[in-house]
């Protein structure tokens, strides 16, 4: 179907049938046509109810079968056991959509579920947009239609505003709240609850085109069409929009709790956090972020491209400024006497240019401090964000510090994120000034640690571009199954991953023959698709050297196997130069079944799996990206050359990760990868993959 | 002197001189003495100024030559460089206070640094309490007396409030102003500055015994006192009253910042803090924390002393909370259906009972769940604190809600924490029922994750009592400076730590015998004071066995510290039998000049370095609680048995960090202990002190 044209009928109807329609304060049925009537919906309106033969003056239908052909929106504002007739014989009317509020479907058992997916399949047949079940429905504030019981009052927005985008209905509720009082514009608020037939992503394509938003916030518990939304963020990205995110589940609580109660699975929230930051997807943590986060998105020209720069008016408020900055990983960029001949001159000769930018309490009696400081951080190529951090105190010293601030921000030419916080929360401040302030494109906010949280966040995003280049690599046809070491070395050998010189051995003889060709000491690896874990079978020797050490070892090898598990015939040996000991670390890729393939690198050994000093890269990513990745581990001190050893080669160790992720893009049928370890050496000395295993399915 | 009754003149004064009063808008002197006629000082008010014979009606004083005998408090509106002359003309006309607001002093070099030093002359020979310089004074609100240049409405608290001491006097002003916006009593202000004379101790001090104060709110950014701090917060405990602290320098940046704008040396942060906290000092991170922990804690009957319980609409909110608690290290307490009845019974049959309590859109149809929810949790010893989070919408929906939240809570026994915080921020809530909740004594929030931080660091306060005896050790007399390992071990064998069994050889044969006693493969270290790193100049061998091994060792190793260093003449050397390896920890003390003794407790080894994955504790902890503190280690997992290897003997750690405490405490000539590594072994297998060096002045 055309699902865009649909939306359409949903969002933008011409005409609603309000199915339950009542006149009974508190009902659902009432509070909707109330809703339509005090936003003056100029439609045609349709109440049904069987009992009434009119409501508030309208014309009341008997049931649906009496509705006109083709209304565009009903909305059942009826119990969950009447939906699926309803529904029917809509479906027979020709409605374009439909709104079902009800709960009681998938998250309540099989036979919700079993309703749920007879909701679906009637959507399906007849090209209708369901939203819902277990929803608070939807609201287009830019044409004023809203299709929810919850009381509201539509705002057009001025100019291109936020629309929100919820699996809850209470969050999305919520968020609309905290986004109207800060005099933000919203365009549509729109809750999809079990998105029985209509997903998040099916209202994301629908806004791409759409002229009146330029931020999407959402709140999403599980994604339910992984693949559908990272594309419709892309072209979301690609129309000069962007997409902020609140998912709760970092914690495993948290991701039992949103399975029980949206009846969903719940997915890996890592590898979902990797892949939607790496579409460019701006994360927040709290509801207080997401609102945060969207409104200086939707208010500023520009978003941050370059360090924050932050100015204040006390010692006590740099200083906390820098240990929040730390906290965040918030850059701040270096700004001193030396290189910042504007801000020097701006600025009395006792206070020295730094960032945090502390200017005293001066400005009281200079204003123009404030104009020329700011002034010169708007011009600053190093800044990419500006926060005024300023002590309000009362309206009196309001009076000295806006003018001066508000001269040096109306009329600019933008370009840059700017944000304005009070010091003090709670002072009176005359709204005069914030809505100056808000007209230039400035975000106020009640204190400077939200603001510094939200910077950060708009900071950190991902900026599309970069080395995104795919280059599929096709692998010969592989078996299926566990893959052991010397198969698997075979294949990723062939997609230019080195190993150790090895030969595999079917036999004793082959063995010693393998051992004098390598020469020196030689490592020993018992081989069969069945032994995942050789060193706990004893099928692991180490540092053999000599004719009689590797034929007692091939002995002892195959009788610890066969002790192990008689039922493990071996394929034979792999016979590889010892490798010489480095920084052990591991790279591992699996494909996620939603997500799709990932890869993880981080640090080896017993103490990395207990602090889990690992980072997930998405395939795709260049090598120099992952070299930061790597950079980012706890560990990664370790990698720079700590207390006078060598620094790693950590370019050698990107390289690895991101062909791994190659491999992983090039054959869908290769489900994980595991090398472990991974020996890194000195700089320039690359790196040398001492076990691999792979599983294809 | 008498501290208490000279605060009493600056914070009580029956009579002020402004010395520089004014007319003039804006001018210091006319901004302090408008607010003392504002806020309708009765006291004597002497204005002094050569040339003016009266200002805005009073009679003006030409010189402080003139001023009457005995006047209480003097307010110094003038610039830095009258400071001295006018301040030695108070003393002599025996003032007991004064404020200084001028800066330039210590903060801004030598010259600055030598007229602070006499202000604090002066103010010693003659016993006034001078605050300041570089300060915004002090506010009594209590008797509305404000002595500040701030624009100040003076509101006496009802009941207890909030005493706010600071050194920044800017950050003052703008926590008074966050505090009075919400309707918080607030009984005094007072801003430090440099400290010439007086420091935050004293002012904590004068606060023991006032009856106007509950909570004291801090913001200081180096303590000049540490050791009166720490016994003035003690007696302010046991006088029921808690203090809240915001300190800056969690960063580097930070603190080298607070070192160049307050002119103090930059303090050991982690030191500090840990020893305030142990104090039971609660640490806030951010100005929105210090009102918020000072809101919840002036406002409740009693702070919690178990785990927090959440009382929310809506699943997703549910997942979001679970996500911020475990952040926050919150514990919610565990709440289930065979547990708890009552809330059992007060919930509709398809809601679960769970913590976060997710009682859904039910509220609004059915009110009573609100009254009978939070009255179970209010009667449940498992809750320490309660938080209800609700989504506030309008007023409409508030006006369902409130009343039945505020049933459970109006006339109850308190008792426990509470507080409210509204989901959709900015929502119209009529105030009513805010200053109903507050009435209550519910601290009511702008958001539920402010809510959870600021329980959060109540709930993780230390708690007075726990194990504090303290067991002196003096030990024998002591030679100064470092000692080396065989000494140390000696010493500290005889406070009760023990070590592998070892032998001191001062020759080769001596060295050949101890190794025979021993038996088995034993290790042999060089011994000299001067020799810090005995690895580094070859001065140890491991798992010599045999006569022939002990010569050659003994001969090379003298020989590899002469090629060393060959001005360090050996002692002789330990031979110790080989201790087996363990989990490698380390354990160490230092005494910090201004602190006292902390002792460090973690993992060791290169990675524990670079993760500084180590604990500080104070010494006077009881072994359980430094137990704790140590499965707080990141690398913790691999102390409990993690992938089947065995659990390790936390206990005896745990022991010997407590000896090690009360060594530092029993001596205070030792400056330092370093017990690295320590093998740690299986659970009541104990440890084994491989090294040992003190440094003792």
């Amino acid at each position: 179907m055309d699902r865009s044209k649909n939306i359409d009928r949903l969002l933008k109807p011409r005409s609603v049938a309000v199915v339950g329609a009542s006149d009974k304060p508190g009902a659902l049925g009432s509070s909707m046509l109330a809703n339509l009537e005090r936003n003056g919906f100029d439609g045609a309106i349709y109440p049904v109810n069987p009992k009434r033969s009119e409501i508030g003056g309208r014309k009341c239908f008997a049931g649906i079968e009496d509705l006109p052909e083709g209304v565009d929106c009903a909305v059942l504002a009826i119990p969950r056991a009447g939906i699926l007739p309803a529904l029917k014989g809509l479906a027979e009317r020709g409605v374009g959509a439909a709104v079902i509020f009800s709960a009681g479907f998938a998250e309540d058992g099989e036979e919700g579920l079993a309703e749920q997916r007879e909701i679906a399949e009637i959507a399906a047949r007849h090209g209708i947009v369901v939203e819902g079940p277990n929803c608070l429905g939807c609201v287009n504030h830019v044409d004023k239609v809203p299709l929810t019981f919850v009381e509201t009052e539509c705002r057009p927005p001025e100019g291109r505003g936020i629309a929100v985008v919820s699996q809850s209905g209470a969050m999305a509720a919520v968020l609309a709240t905290m986004l109207q009082s800060r005099e933000l514009g919203i365009s549509y608020t729109v809750s999809t609850g079990n998105e029985a037939a209509s997903g998040v992503e099916d209202y994301l394509e629908w806004l791409i085109d759409d002229a009146h938003t330029k931020i999407v916030a959402m709140i999403v518990e599980h994604f339910r069409k992984p693949q559908a939304f990272l594309q419709v963020v892309e072209r979301l990205r690609a129309a000069g929009k962007e997409v902020v995110l609140l998912h709760p589940g970092r914690s495993s609580a948290a991701r039992e709790s949103a399975a029980t109660h949206t009846g969903a699975m719940a997915g890996d929230y890592k590898v979902m956090r990797a892949k939607v930051e790496q579409a460019g997807v701006i994360m927040a943590e709290t509801l207080e972020e997401l609102a945060d986060v969207s409104e200086i998105a939707v208010r500023s020209s520009a978003l941050p491209e370059a360090g924050a720069a932050v100015l204040g008016e006390s010692g006590a408020f740099k200083a906390l400024t820098l240990d929040l900055s730390e906290e965040l990983n918030l850059a701040l960029a270096g700004l001193a006497d030396a290189d910042s001949p504007a801000l020097r001159a701006a600025l009395p000769e006792f206070v020295p240019v730094s960032n945090p930018l502390d200017i005293t309490a001066m400005g009281l009696s200079q204003p123009r401090i404030y104009t020329e400081t700011i002034a010169a951080l708007l011009a600053d190529k190093r800044v990419g964000a500006i926060l005024v951090g300023l002590i309000q105190t009362d309206p009196t010293t309001c009076a000295l510090k806006f003018p001066a601030v508000l001269e040096a921000l109306e009329g600019g030419e933008g370009g840059k994120t700017v944000v304005f916080a009070g010091l003090d929360e709670g002072a009176e401040v005359p709204r005069e000034w914030l809505a100056r302030l808000r007209a230039a494109g400035i975000a106020c906010f009640p204190s400077t640690e939200r603001a510094l949280r939200a910077i950060a966040r708009l900071t950190h995003r991902r900026r599309p571009g970069g080395d995104t280049a795919i280059d599929p690599m096709p692998l010969a046809q592989l078996e299926s199954g566990t893959i052991p070491e010397y198969r698997a070395k075979q294949v990723l050998a062939s997609a230019g991953i080195a190993f150790p010189e090895g030969r595999f051995a079917a036999s004793a003889d082959e063995a010693v023959a393998a051992a004098a060709a390598l020469g020196g000491r030689v490592a020993m690896k018992a081989q069969a698709a069945a032994l995942g874990h050789k060193s706990d079978a004893g099928g692991v020797r180490l540092a053999l050297e000599g004719e009689a050490a590797v034929r007692e070892a091939w002995a002892t090898m195959h009788e610890a196997v066969a002790g192990y598990d008689a039922s493990i015939v071996l394929d034979g040996v792999l016979i590889e130069a010892m490798g010489r000991p480095g920084t052990e670390m591991i790279v591992g890729a699996k494909r996620d079944a939603e997500w799709g393939p990932v890869v993880l690198v981080g640090f080896g050994g017993v103490t990395a799996e207990v602090l889990g000093d690992v980072t997930l890269i998405t395939p795709g990513q260049g090598a120099e990206a992952i070299a930061e990745a790597i950079h980012g581990l706890a560990q990664a001190p370790l990698l720079r050359g700590f207390r006078g050893s060598a620094p790693r080669d950590v370019a050698a160790l990107a390289r690895l990760v991101e062909t791994v992720g190659k491999v992983m893009q090039g054959n869908d049928r290769i489900l994980e990868i595991d090398l472990n370890p991974v020996m890194l050496y000195e700089e320039g000395k690359g790196l040398s993959v001492l076990d691999a295993l792979m599983l294809v399915a």
